[in-house]
């Protein structure tokens, strides 16, 4: 059994556990499991259910052998804090680590949307007054460099898809990365 | 020899290598070596710099006992990226976890500052149409929890400082537990 962690802001939509079920759904037809983050599944009252999210995706993460992170800025020009972390996390623990987002921009295009920019001795400085990342790449270099040599380069559309947060186009091109890459013999 | 990364997106400063020499310099007061992102050393015209400055900064990661991570808000209501991404490679390394954010204020508050949030079945919603996490914590729970289990709880100032970017007394903080933990016999 190849479980696979479906990291993403996909929890905080409000149709999640839609979105969740057809990531599974896909995942199956792959030959994979899909799990979840469990941000959902917990009563949200309970005097400690943030820690009891932590520790259950925490636990899922350490069963997987890959995540497939939705890194689709959330909030900003970057991915989502949450998922970021978890990619991280998979990359220390030496798992498969993929990732795709819905949003082709570079970085600095996105960085653009929320603040003027300013060229000043070949660097690129925010309205904020600090640099902003420069290399033609979607989002910061930790992140998708580390893709690129624990998994895969980050999936991303030529264009951005109309409904960014529901077409699964960039997140299936990732789960058939996984399928070849940790179960090679089985029939596809 | 104990090694300290020094993780945040004071690497964006103007003044980034002052920052990082005064931080190094904090270090060595507590028996500590701190090792300071890559980014302002390698040449930006290079062909594959940010590839560099990756390879350079996870072979410091590996190298290192733990890792402070500057996690003030950058760019958004959450912490940078990057350095998001090293917190959760270091936990998934099994290294200390350590974090402090110049900025007291709880996710949701951080939120409204960018974008209005309505209440709506318990939750509360952004004018993006995606949950706002609402644990009073004062950023993602994944990131926060991570540092409790980890190392120790997010070190916050009472009040934010002046300077949020220079202000490192929150630091300091972080740099006492990490000697403490790592240097128990050393003298102080």
């Amino acid at each position: 059994m190849t479980n696979i962690y479906l990291a993403g802001p996909d929890v905080f939509l409000p149709d999640a556990i839609e979105v969740g079920r057809r990531k599974a759904e896909l995942c199956a037809r792959y030959g994979l499991v899909g799990l979840f983050p469990l941000d959902n599944a917990v009563a949200l009252a309970t005097h400690d259910a943030s820690m009891q999210i932590f520790r259950g995706n925490e636990a899922m993460m350490d069963q997987a052998d890959a995540v497939i992170a939705n890194l689709t800025p959330f909030r900003g020009p970057s991915a989502d804090a949450g998922t970021v972390y978890e990619l991280g996390y998979m990359a220390g623990r030496r798992k498969l680590v993929l990732g795709y987002s819905n949003d082709p921009a570079t970085y600095a295009e996105r960085v653009a949307r929320h603040q003027p920019i300013t060229p000043s001795d070949g660097l690129l400085i925010g309205a904020d007054g600090l640099a902003v990342e420069d290399f033609g790449l979607p989002d910061n270099l930790m992140l998708i460099h580390s893709l690129e040599l624990h998994g895969a380069p980050l999936v991303t559309p030529r264009k951005a898809p109309g409904d960014v947060w529901r077409d699964l186009a960039a997140f299936e091109a990732c789960l058939r990365i996984a399928a070849e890459r940790l179960t090679p013999d089985a029939a596809r």
